[in-house]
């Protein structure tokens, strides 16, 4: 975009586009120290206000981090790829394999917490389920940890009629997991709807995703429906943006 | 969340929790003018700077936006459902509910500019359309507007000696647009990747958007390929996050 910056732009608006764009060129990588405010006021002859703005505005954008008296750094983006369609594939979990496995490399998602309960199901958990509005739901509440950072909270929501007695109600839900035991119900799942959103997180989302300012959370609402087309589970994901890249990929 | 949060926190944030949880039940609908700083101080027995706050959490997260001098309201979310792969696929999915209510309905959404360029190919993306570095990709940018409000920038990048001469090198492109011209070719799409981030807008990004404070973008890639395997096509797309629902629907 940078060569479709006019001259009318604020003088730190124009220095924040040079130093993003030798992000975007790789001149400083994931973890680099950018230059600081003295380097910036000798370079482009500003105030140190201008200088501050400029990296100011790298901040709010996820790019870089202020590091408590070290300076700001680009931030280190080593996203999770996340592959949509292939990794739900029914052969991987018909062979107990974890839906993350294939999507990290030698980098481990790991469960740092599990919560089940039953509860009755929010108003629209209830509508996609079919379910009545005081109709109890299953809800498994997990978070997702990556290199020691939480990058995934997860709400998986059944209906409690159908899962009642199985595994699904349990921590450990056993080999091949949620999908396995309902297949086992006859209830496996053949076709799911992920619906996509971006938002600024709240506050217990930004403390238990432990996220830098500035940086959005993904919403993905998964359905899971069966050979009926019954819906049988409603997960309602809260992604740490900087850490995943959705792949879709699709015929036409 | 509401019933997941404890009394540790702060006044502000159990306000704005309860204000959050007001606007997701409902009682304040879009457009709706949410309490003032007197009201809070009067219903909770806080300092205005604590209504302050509370009110700010609320705008930080895109729930709601100020108006000068009128008050804080909550932000008008209607977004479009953007069905990457029905929308592209022959067959139709059977209909079913949605956890986030969408309405496109008879709004248009309406393409104000066009811009067509033969430029070099951005590094990234003559890596994906296996162009050396100094090819020429045509470049077609488009912003989408949606009841007069910008909700889309596109930029579609097709290697140049390929579709030199074709109407995809001109701002109309015909009927079917871009991959029926493609088709006439002999590089008519038959599988595409789509690959989905989010992070805070840039500067240029915001202003193109018309993009409130704390409102994130949604970022597509969608790589579009011949029945060789050929890449033919990367559009980098840049969504206004309060605009769009993405949906995919698929088989497990």
């Amino acid at each position: 975009m940078s060569g479709r910056e006019t001259g009318r732009q604020p003088k730190y608006q124009r220095i924040a586009a040079e130093l993003r764009a030798a992000v975007e060129a790789g001149r400083y990588g994931p973890g680099d120290r950018l230059p600081g405010e003295n380097d910036l006021m000798a370079e482009h002859g500003v105030a140190r206000m201008t200088a501050r703005q400029a990296l100011g505005v790298l901040q709010a954008e996820g790019i870089a981090e202020a590091r408590k008296g070290a300076g700001v750094f680009v931030r280190d983006f080593r996203p999770i790829r996340r592959r949509g369609i292939e990794r739900l594939a029914r052969a991987r979990w018909a062979e107990g394999r974890s839906i993350w496995s294939t999507d990290i490399g030698d980098r481990e998602l790991v469960v740092d917490s599990v919560e089940v309960t039953e509860e009755s199901a929010p108003a629209a958990v209830a509508a996609v389920l079919g379910l009545g509005e005081d109709t109890n739901v299953c809800a498994r509440r997990r978070r997702f940890v990556l290199d020691g950072k939480p990058v995934l909270l997860s709400t998986s929501y059944l209906p409690a009629g159908l899962v009642a007695g199985t595994a699904i109600t349990r921590p450990e839900t056993g080999p091949g997991g949620t999908y396995a035991r309902l297949a086992e119900l006859g209830h496996g799942p053949v076709r799911f709807r992920e619906e996509v959103r971006s938002r600024m997180p709240g506050v217990e989302e930004a403390e238990r995703l432990a996220l830098s300012a500035g940086v959005p959370v993904v919403l993905i609402a998964r359905t899971a429906f069966d050979a009926e087309g019954r819906a049988v589970e409603v997960n309602e994901m809260v992604l740490d943006s900087s850490a995943y890249v959705l792949e879709y990929d699709f015929e036409a």
